[in-house]
């Protein structure tokens, strides 16, 4: 089949691309003794998945409960449920969970630690704790090495749960421009003081836009990045990637040129999200085959592209996300294509697993 | 069960505003002499399709081949796709659903017209065609009486196609102010020329924010809104209902509260997606149950609510979506209560059906 046979809109990676940048993240990883744990939020695929653990990852990062079992089916080595579970049924099914799979779990609360600790001892299960900090997001983590001890003693105390170590993520740093780089350094001492303080087993930090820093960041010593296996126009545009590296996209078709100078394709919110670029800048998505069109404006399945090319109907629009990671979250399928063949087809097999 | 037993976060809907909504929307179009056809992409629920028809709906609208394959199980008497459809797989798609359901499909250009007529000889398949005319959208739809007049000709004469009539879509009308309504009066004089003369069967248009003006649109026979079933912030925001109309909501649960005057809870942009309010106001839900906190930020599982209120972890938060129709297509099921019992759920059986 080749992607001239494609319904639209359709997701297609580029499979050369994206094994390009596995292989990339798993030598950097290594170059620097780093654990590698990639955050599955971004492709959502079992598939996938094995993948990045054939390649070395120690383990696979997910948010929910749902995604953690889906993902079990991989068999990671340790699973990571980076997010603070709350709530009696969803612990009851982490703690199932960790009846069969090394479970971490990352939390910042005495009230989540108590929760997990109760549904561990139900299940006769235990489970790896991760304490989390905050670093200047200000989104969850406690603040300050003194309440972190506090947590940490806690966490200790409680039956079924074994201190792991410490997480944490660096989300505000948007750029690596001079002021991330910056940020980076201070960011560095912040974790190297905490990892000299409570000598954790893991310290956990580490998003897309700075992996390629991590090794800088004293004390630190596993990295969780998602976004890096497809990259996106925001991963390009602060400079974590070039477009090469963009092993995602969302092929049109052009239904409608109605009106001069704007083309209408097949997709809009319901097919590519409608977040926004991280630092403000205008457009839903690049077009590599028409730079200067800019992706305007969305509907729910409407994309308005301004453009001086004149694109007739039926015509494909290759169109890269700003945000890849939720945008992959709104399709049934992937495709993955060689040049102009596709080779294979996955599903999206953590899609919508909210809960 | 009741909705504290349910894991967050959690698609509720009041079946009382629901079936409030439905019967209200289905008594104004009685009344007026105007064909229900309501737009399935809200709900994307066959379960609500056929309470829409069995309360007189004359049929049902979608916009994608995938989506109409789902509806044409609630066995509409009419099936309208109000998408340019272009592409022949997706074409033999439309064609086979032909041959089962009397389908109407809106078209704005030539190219599209002889690929659905070529497309309907091979299936020995008939199909109503509304020739769509853009009111002042810009998006789909030729513009002016002139190119209406040629695309109705070129419908007219191509084989086992029914020129049905003509649609439109007023999406350009997003307040219900002073300007709104001289734009509904404009829209009504461009609407009355063009039944005056091609006096076409259907005249298909209106959207949720205009629907209760639809009467006034001389020569409108029939409209189709989707939005009205549910609402959202959107609605209330541009004054085409109340907050008692909004009967869906998104149950979260706080999982920090790590930072003063700040909570965080289950869910952002996957599950409430990032759409930001039609006229630029700020934030990403209602709280009603705490109206001046502010749901300012979200990142793909994380909403941050500032609020003086003092919520603790475990507590829920009902919040209102600015778009309910990006919203349900993120979850995979909905729930609906009455108080606080949770009286059935559904499936979002079209979710993700984008081609």
């Amino acid at each position: 089949m080749t992607i001239h046979e494609l319904d639209t809109p359709a997701l297609i990676v580029e499979l050369d691309i994206l094994e390009r940048n596995l292989a990339g993240m798993a030598a950097y990883a290594d170059k620097h003794g780093l654990r590698l744990r990639p955050h599955t939020k971004t492709h959502k695929s079992v598939a996938i998945a094995r993948r990045q653990l054939a390649l070395g990852a120690a383990g696979l990062t997910v948010a929910k409960p749902g995604e953690a079992e889906v993902m079990a089916a991989a068999e990671p080595p340790e699973l990571l449920v980076a997010y603070p579970t709350i709530g009696a049924r969803k612990l009851a099914r982490l703690a199932e969970i960790a009846k069969r799979t090394r479970l971490n779990v990352a939390l910042d609360s005495m009230e989540a630690a108590q929760a997990l600790s109760a549904a561990l001892v139900a299940a006769k299960a235990e489970a790896g704790v991760l304490t989390e900090a905050d670093v200047g997001l200000h989104r969850v983590g406690v603040t300050g090495a003194h309440a972190l001890a506090q947590l940490i003693e806690v966490v200790q105390r409680l039956p079924n749960l074994v201190w792991d170590g410490i997480a944490f993520y660096p989300g505000h740093i948007k750029s690596l421009d001079e002021d991330g780089l910056a940020q980076i350094e201070s960011l560095s001492e912040t974790v190297a003081a905490l990892a000299d303080r409570f000598l954790p087993r893991i310290v956990s930090g580490g998003s897309t836009p700075t992996w390629a820093h991590s090794h800088r960041i004293r004390g630190l010593n596993e990295i969780r990045p998602g976004t890096y296996v497809f990259n996106d126009r925001n991963s390009v545009h602060i400079g974590s990637c070039e477009w090469e590296d963009c092993a995602a996209s969302i092929l049109t078709t052009v239904v409608s040129t109605a009106q001069p100078g704007q083309v209408i394709v097949d997709g809009g919110s319901k097919t590519f999200s409608s977040d926004r670029m991280v630092d403000g800048a205008s457009g839903f998505g690049a077009i590599p085959e028409d730079w200067s069109a800019e992706f305007h404006k969305m509907n729910e399945e409407h994309g308005f592209i301004k453009t001086e090319r004149r694109w007739r109907i039926g015509d494909r629009i290759r169109i890269i996300p700003n945000h890849i990671c939720v945008a992959v979250n709104l399709h049934e399928r992937v495709f993955g294509v060689r040049g102009e063949t596709v080779e294979e087809a996955w599903g999206v097999d953590a899609r919508g697993k909210l809960q």
